[in-house]
């Protein structure tokens, strides 16, 4: 990720927060200077575009989902309850930073794969392996439950793009009703595209 | 609708080509102009903003798509066999975009959700009547199904909203990987998700 400074560190967060309420193309780098209280200057000390910006605020923003993610889903429990978790930590999220802005802002991922994948390839790339990177983390969970009996699916790697979608679809409609409630339906679904048979939730499908 | 001529659709057909390709935030008005072949004065005589050219773009592809969603949906074959068939149109409808553009350009109302949710009030609330409209069409089929014992639901509109997000997660990653593929997962997912009984596509889960 190169070199780092007070200044770097504050464009970037001030980067990220202008994408997140307004999106990409809307914004200009005067703009994330003056957010960012730095001279137009240090900005193209440390980013050589705006597309350069966006790409280091994406695998920031990844940086540390990554980690999160990894915490939950790579431990020791039992791997369903580890899914659980990830749908509650997203759901976490998506409601502090509705807190924060008054409106929920949404997968960053997941907004800028809408507004700008058929635009800059470098960023479609960039999102491609991350999205995979996620559902590589997500199958390996469905694997394991698998190997328990406790999932019933034909194909790991589909059933984890599966939930990965829906994921970012029920993200996407939280963000469109400012309702964090929509995510409440994805620990259910991730149970129904999994073949799995739910514990305590609920009762046995017949 | 108001007025309509041979510039004003000139107009909206250029419009929705830029949007589903470059986004909404990045066009500019001249260049929208230039696309439809029209001065610029003429967009100012159909449309007092962009944002009422947005507006127009969304309800004229809405109305293409309801009606399209109509004939599939509201039919009288099984409603099982309406809801796939709706998947199938889906499918053929980013088949048939690909090959035009060369690449998927995902679903106008998702891209926009993404993108101008947070900024624009009268987008959103047009994009939720919308969106609000697809899930009562889905739902409604989901209660027949229900009533034929088809499909095991706790709440029909819970499942409708799953279903559509769940076709709009898949057609980001269909946009993000350019893949139409991505799409093949719906039905089988659709099923998952309604605790349907699979008949003659797959064995029966146990």
């Amino acid at each position: 990720m190169g070199r780092t400074s007070d200044a770097r560190d504050r464009i970037l967060a001030a980067a990220q927060s202008l994408i997140e309420s307004r999106g990409y193309s809307a914004l200009g780098v005067a703009e994330i200077c003056k957010a960012a209280g730095v001279p137009k200057g240090s900005f193209y000390y440390f980013f050589e575009s705006k597309e350069a910006l966006a790409l280091a605020v994406i695998d920031e923003h990844w940086s540390r989902q990554r980690r999160d993610w990894s915490a939950v889903l790579d431990g020791d429990g039992e791997p369903l309850d580890r899914l659980r978790r990830l749908f509650e930590i997203t759901e976490a999220a998506q409601r502090a930073g509705q807190q924060t802005c008054g409106t929920v802002s949404g997968c960053l991922f997941g907004n800028l794969t809408l507004e700008l994948s058929n635009q800059a390839e470098t960023i479609r790339v960039r999102l491609q392996e991350i999205f995979d990177a996620q559902v590589d983390m997500v199958e390996a969970v469905v694997a394991q439950a698998g190997e328990r009996g406790e999932v019933d699916v034909p194909d790991t790697r589909d059933a984890a793009r599966s939930l990965v979608a829906q994921l970012e679809g029920q993200v996407l409609f939280a963000k469109l009703f400012n309702n964090t409630g929509r995510l409440d339906a994805l620990w259910a679904n991730c149970l129904a595209l999994l073949g799995a048979r739910p514990r305590q939730e609920a009762p046995a499908r017949s």
